[in-house]
């Protein structure tokens, strides 16, 4: 987190967002586009566990980091993610994790173009019998992949708890996953 | 505020807020109350008006105090607030005005049933070229309404800032009303 964020700044921008929401549903209200309101709640709903899901995992300041991110001045991407599978403690991964996400959105925001539709959604998936996933995948313009390249080829940006399983980039679009060791 | 909040906490009292509405209106779109919709959601952009104006009367601990009053531990009455009138800045008395919420709501946490149906409602009249106003009205059971007829009494609750215009007190209800005073 690059800003501080006290308890009226969350409250507005949560509120903003929720509010957003309203408005969809307040709009096809009066276009008694019933179904349509019944698919805008279902997502939201199915957002609010992923959030809840991700809030669970006991890594709090990664986990802050990502909730506030959209509401955040200077990024040039928006962040979407989900959390599949079991709840599962993390914490031990916390400090990796969250130096690796600072590190790679710093890069991003480099690498992409600026006011452009660029999303980046983060998947973590927490299976039986397998160790902890993590997939970000990006689509959007990026005017320096080359920049995406480089971080994910350096080896300094992987440690003994963050394996790199496998990586993809390209002009539009691009995905790195790793998997988290319990070292 | 009694208790420290992170992050994590106020989103997930927010979000667990906005899901309570959310829920009201997916109940009533599976009964096609379409009005009651309508309804609950002009009731829930209201109070997120009140809630930015609020916001921007430029006291943040005050309001931090209030916003989250609801979500906390032990305390006995649901509080309801609302803002009448134009922004003002209301610095200068924000610690008066916090100090004085927070032995008030002791005291009336004190007072009331536990468990009971307890209401607060704060109004906040801000109207031209009138002194800042603010009524605590009061509906539910008191068990003790001399602790809060002491309490509006003591002349050493009231200040050269807060002055206080009038209350009324009984059994099921009560209000008391001070206005702010540029001293």
């Amino acid at each position: 987190m690059k800003e501080e964020w006290n308890i009226l700044q969350i409250l507005r921008h949560s509120r903003h967002d929720w509010l957003n929401v309203i408005q969809l549903i307040k709009g096809n209200l009066a276009l008694k586009k019933y179904d349509r309101i019944e698919e805008i709640i279902q997502e939201v709903v199915n957002q609010t566990q992923h959030e809840s899901k991700l809030s669970n995992l006991n890594i709090p300041n990664f986990t802050s980091e990502i909730l506030v991110f959209n509401w955040e001045n200077g990024n040039h991407f928006q962040l979407e993610f989900e959390v599949i599978g079991h709840s599962l403690d993390l914490k031990m991964f916390e400090k990796h994790l969250l130096d690796w996400f600072r590190k790679f959105s710093t890069v991003l925001n480099k690498s992409c173009e600026q006011y452009g539709d660029n999303h980046l959604q983060l998947t973590i998936e927490l299976l039986e019998d397998e160790l902890p996933r993590f997939t970000f995948d990006f689509h959007g313009a990026l005017i320096e992949e080359d920049k995406i390249k480089k971080f994910v080829d350096d080896v300094n940006n992987w440690n003994e708890q963050m394996k790199l399983v496998e990586s993809y980039i390209s002009k539009k679009e691009f995905y790195v996953t790793f998997k988290l060791l319990d070292a």
